[in-house]
């Protein structure tokens, strides 16, 4: 039996890193390859809102790839973000709207980067590219991830061409954006059954630059007092990880998607996160007015100051 | 006035990296954007030819960008190769067909690469896919890239992309390929008036893998004979080098564009390159039958058994 590559996004995937694998597979497939979707972490309520919406499966989870797995890589290319065992995988491919950093391959590869707010635009554009016919799942996968990444087109991170693929994709679809999108944001903000631990990890990515490692978690929330309720355990949570993982630094983001604002929860060197966005951080806390983009708005401002 | 984006490839050009950077401004003129193609070092004869038989002038030479200067690359992403300044630079696309390593930014952009032979490939494509059609003068300069790049598509770099764009292109340009890709070839092994200290550098790249820093030379000839008269002050300049730049490993490649051959003159930690290549190294030399690609054929596997 032939082996498949995998595809993957990042740990602690999002909308965008589960539809743009699944979407990748699609692609792929009419292009008579063969690969598999698999994912690095837990299906997050708002991906599982558009699962079920279209009545399929997660892909398989793993843990970690072989040397020499095959692999393709979606959403993501720092390899902190990938999968264990990263570095002894053959990367054939990397479709992103990521910074590129702490990503190395010894051979020439396929790498396919825009400076979009999502992957999916980008495989959106791919499938026009190869005149592929785009059918209702993969409409609706790329749709989600687009809405999930850009908060319904309201983050800084959205282009035109983002703008550009949610109406064609809408048509494809027949689907009314805003109904949909709200309902999928807002099954995402259902935080109740998560303890302080899995609430940091929902949404959690690891940068670096030389030896200074931090983290920036996530979460999106229609109303950011009912986060605070447990900002003591919060906060253990936060100081348990930076233990464990010798993070200099974590910011944890707590997102309110109607009003495009976050209120930030700051541990370790805070310094660091006061020069970055020239604000006091009080009672561990930093409001960021019109903040909502970890990519665009949180992590280039730390690594600038570092 | 409004500062251009610069467009360069690597350190030590050959024909690909000035033949890329030129094709790359023609075609963002194409696209209504305003970039300009530089060059980060001598032109080398064969590429001479090239712009001769063009009768167009060299892109102009820089030896550095200051912080903030919008770049483009092409033919290269590691900053090693790349321009003084680089790490300072706001880099906002990548053309290339290498491994991807020592490369980082701190903002999402612009990459393509694919494994191809060569760049001009990868942007044949480019124009193919935004429909712009190509004018002789790009068709020469991608076409003699394609045949400098592959050594007249005998190197093992290769791929088919590479065969069909060389054909498409030689029509377009109505040259006899082999006439012209061997006079242009020839032309670049004329080392008549270069010293020593010169021939290391006509086409030389520094690779790192960790501390453990090595550089690759290559020269192409009619007649690896000729060069080996100079042996002993070639030996010396290349320890010079080493010294200079704290290289533990200096690979010469001497390579023979009729046989497809190349002599290894080989210095410093000799015993990686003997593990690499399962050779003994004898007067400080090894001959490497069918080798004529540094990038698929010398690069990867000395990277891999550091």
């Amino acid at each position: 039996m032939e082996e498949k590559t995998l595809i993957f996004g990042h740990k602690n995937p999002d909308t965008d890193s589960i539809c743009s694998s699944l979407v990748h597979e699609i692609l792929d497939r009419k292009n008579g390859w063969k690969t598999k979707a698999v994912r690095l972490g837990n299906v997050n309520k708002e991906t599982q809102f558009v699962l079920d919406y279209l009545g399929i499966e997660a892909p398989e989870l793993i843990d970690h790839v072989e040397e020499g797995q095959t692999v393709l890589l979606v959403d993501h290319n720092e390899f902190a973000q990938s999968v264990d065992g990263i570095e002894k995988a053959k990367i054939l491919g990397v479709t992103d709207h990521h910074r590129i950093a702490n990503f190395e391959t010894s051979e020439p590869l396929y790498y396919t980067a825009k400076p979009y707010g999502c992957t999916c635009t980008i495989l959106f554009e791919e499938f026009n590219r190869l005149g592929h016919k785009i059918e209702k799942t993969e409409a609706i996968l790329m749709l989600s991830a687009i809405i999930s990444d850009t908060l319904l087109l309201k983050s800084p991170t959205t282009t035109e061409h983002d703008k550009k693929a949610l109406e064609e994709l809408a048509k494809i679809a027949d689907i009314d954006v805003n109904t949909y999108g709200l309902d999928m944001l807002k099954a995402g903000t259902d935080l109740s059954d998560f303890t302080s631990e899995q609430l940091i990890n929902i949404d959690s990515k690891e940068f670096a630059n030389g030896d200074f490692k931090f983290q920036v978690a996530q979460v999106n929330t229609a109303c950011i007092e009912d986060v605070l309720q447990n900002k003591e355990a919060i906060e253990n949570a936060m100081t348990d990880f930076m233990n464990e993982n010798g993070s200099r630094l974590f910011v944890f983001l707590i997102t309110d998607i109607i009003n495009s604002n976050s209120q930030a929860i700051v541990l370790g060197d805070v310094s660091v996160f006061e020069k970055a966005f020239s604000k006091t951080v009080e009672n561990n806390m930093a409001f960021l007015e019109g903040v909502v983009s970890r990519k665009k708005q949180v992590a280039p401002v730390i690594l600038n100051v570092i």
